[in-house]
């Protein structure tokens, strides 16, 4: 029966997609699984040689590998923001020019104003799950719930924070502290855990957060199977500290850094495994992507890139294209797509998915991903905006890609430089962005200039929320 | 029927190597597929962006991803004779310290004393061809007809050489000329198209070469299907210059080197066609790798090693690590093998499951890869030596590896440097080589220092053949 809805399904794809909501009893559920720092090139799909990720290499062998696909900034925060409201950061303040991101100190979190994707679906009844990092405001007011989920579980922000001051001055300053891997002990990171909208557990237990976050999910998908669902799994390693569980570690011959996301691989097996189980195999779109690119400061405790340049917190591509996965076998047709997306298209796809109307109150950088996903067409996106805090640094325009401004990765601080005429890079032929032909394609620079004059002249900027801290 | 012998061939290798390759009355048929400056991020299965390779990542989903394996050399003629005979170039003459390799006006060629696997193989009446680029020899005395092989069609050397003199003058020199896709014309490349030992063609029509090498090796097939068969198909290309027939011209969103590339790609599939069609395909080991690491000076018109560092020419991993498939559906069982192997390893892998003695009366260094690839056990290769030229510059042991000496690649070269003690890299968890721990490891590299030292005691090196030219 499942899969007779599945072939409804496909088929009414081909006559109208508003037609395709409104037609069944029980729209496609989603699921989000969003890693944290996890490099372009960390799983063995996207070429590592020593990480082994084989339920993710299951989910691209009979699902789709988007090989240009980019999170919507280089920073937790605002990819975050980016990703449930289908905007740039800059649109609802959750970027700044002075803090990279929300601390346990901040003020604010993701306005009232913004609409999340779970707010969207939520219109249609989906059943709604945020599990794991949060980092959009981690007071009540600000929390999951009050966004437009029905459940959540997980730390408020990034593992590094609310390490003991005094623990981490004796230990050299932060780089230090967290380069070194001896350091890594749950009692040095106060980060609590919430339930909805409780704190259940102070320090949380990073050891088994990985795999506690796999079973959330699981328990939410056997308790919501008769209902269409959507779980934002957004995992908080291989942000340093790097936590495993006793199962996992020391397994993989990457070290401890394998060893996590080899973690995150086995808990997708799980889930892959409970769909089918639950006969939702069919009618679930499962999305693997990550917020940024590499924290390669930390060297070996760091993902990698790959082949792309640099890492988080940059506009090359290491700071942004980050290796994603559709996965909804018989409905997906497999393949590698080469087109390029953004984690802020989720929104706008799974809306149209579910038969939501868009908001149109509000600038949106959010395209329908449904042409390529399943009718083999090419998408409205052609371009990318790459955002260092509130600054335009770089503008991709089909296979070119021009940077006004480069600066490097966070914790290497390579200096900021203004380029005038912008590097130009052709990323089709040179994804590593190492041959500089901003002199043979003077054209393709003016055609991208007009781009960028077009997007400040219509930009509403939103106020800055990450600027104020001390409480 | 052949899935029962396939099955026999199975459990006969449990009980004895031996007894496998007595009992059954023909042994497995080898396709060695050899690509020509190809890097390890170049398929897609191997993090390749925009490079498309659906049959290699069809190969690479049903049989055995080897992702620390790696070409005998950096660079064509010692990295060819090393696969071939399973031995070190040093041991043949075929490297040097005054020429990287032999030119159309070379003396000398691949030694008779040597044994190639088409002569192992040929000792238990396997048909053998060698279609492709040869370059160990270009003279009727040193062909592939002389070294084991019953069938030769192909080049004698690189595809860059036999430029006129005037043309390349004219044009500025040699880098110049072969950075610019306007000179890749088959009358600027004067270089021989030879049917075993003699000249059909001159110059070479390189605008299909790569197509009627896969037609070749199919004919081949067809050709043998009742006999047990060795075919090297070495294809000439991605080297530069590049070619590709009209049908794969355009194709590729990576440019003229993704067509190259993925015409390459659609011959594997067409010859995988063949096996099954032939009902081979379950009595045929596939191989595919490659010479050496991609030539990066030639920016877009070069590969790309990925996440490796340099390319071409160096002892860096970018230079010699090469992306490495093993295909035998139903008897290699599928999976990503981080274990370490080598070109070199084909020969005596080779004729243990012919039943061939390995020859005795000579150092070899070739290791049998046939417990990994049946048996899911370790080999017993744990090591890597690096030459440059006839020079030692790096040793692999385990997952560490000590850099004596470093240089630059060719078209590039970064100079020259001596390292006392040496750079150690931990290449499990560091595969760009970025993080030098010589510091913290000095027991590592003690160890090191000391198999170099009985490496170099027991090295009888053989006559440089490469340093003779002119005629």
């Amino acid at each position: 029966m499942l899969i007779f809805r599945s072939i409804l399904i496909f088929i009414l794809f081909f006559f109208s997609n508003n037609l395709f909501a409104q037609n069944i009893d029980k729209p496609l559920n989603f699921i989000v699984i969003f890693a944290d720092d996890l490099g372009y090139g960390d799983l063995s799909s996207f070429g590592n040689p020593t990480i082994n990720t084989p339920n993710l290499d299951k989910m691209v062998s009979e699902g789709q590998k988007w090989t240009q696909f980019y999170a919507g900034s280089s920073v937790c925060t605002p990819s975050r923001a980016a990703l449930l409201t289908g905007r740039l950061a800059i649109r609802s303040g959750m970027t700044s020019s002075k803090a990279r991101v929300l601390f346990p100190d901040s003020k604010n979190g993701l306005p009232d104003y913004e609409i999340t994707i779970a707010e969207q679906l939520k219109k249609v009844k989906y059943r709604t799950a945020c599990i794991g990092k949060w980092h959009l405001g981690h007071k009540k007011e600000h929390l999951p719930l009050k966004h437009g989920f029905n459940y959540y579980y997980g730390i408020p922000y990034s593992n590094d924070m609310d390490v003991p001051k005094d623990i981490m001055r004796k230990k050299g300053g932060y780089y230090n502290f967290m380069s070194n891997p001896e350091n890594y002990i749950i009692e040095n990171f106060q980060v609590p855990l919430i339930q909805n909208e409780k704190v259940i557990e102070r320090p949380a237990n990073q050891n088994n957060i990985t795999r506690r976050y796999s079973e959330e999910t699981i328990k939410f998908i056997k308790e919501n199977s008769d209902k269409s669902f959507f779980i934002y799994l957004a995992h908080n390693l291989p942000h340093i500290p790097l936590f495993a569980s006793k199962e996992a570690l020391g397994k993989s011959s990457r070290g401890l850094y394998g060893d996590v996301i080899e973690e995150i691989d086995y808990g997708i097996g799980e889930i892959l495994k409970t769909l089918k189980n639950e006969g939702l195999d069919k009618n679930t779109l499962v999305v693997f992507t990550s917020d940024n690119g590499p924290w390669t400061a930390y060297k070996d405790n760091g993902g990698s890139a790959g082949p792309l340049r640099a890492g988080k917190g940059t506009t090359w591509e290491g700071g942004m294209r980050v290796p994603t996965i559709f996965w909804l076998p018989g409905i997906i047709s497999p393949g590698i797509i080469n087109q390029i997306g953004s984690t802020m298209d989720l929104l706008t796809t799974f809306s149209k998915i579910a038969g939501v109307p868009i908001p149109e109150d509000r600038q949106l950088d959010s395209y329908d991903l449904g042409p390529r996903l399943f009718e083999n067409n090419p998408t409205s996106r052609n371009h990318i905006f790459y955002y260092r805090g509130n600054e335009l640094y770089a503008v991709r325009l089909d296979e070119y890609k021009a940077h006004y401004i480069t600066e490097g990765e966070y914790g290497l601080y390579g200096g900021k430089k203004i380029h005038n005429p912008p590097l130009l890079y052709n990323l089709n032929k040179d994804a590593s962005e190492k041959y500089d032909i901003s002199k043979e394609y003077p054209d393709v620079i003016k055609k991208i200039n007009r781009i960028v004059t077009e997007h400040k002249q219509k930009m509403i900027i939103g106020k800055d929320l990450l600027i104020e801290r001390g409480d």
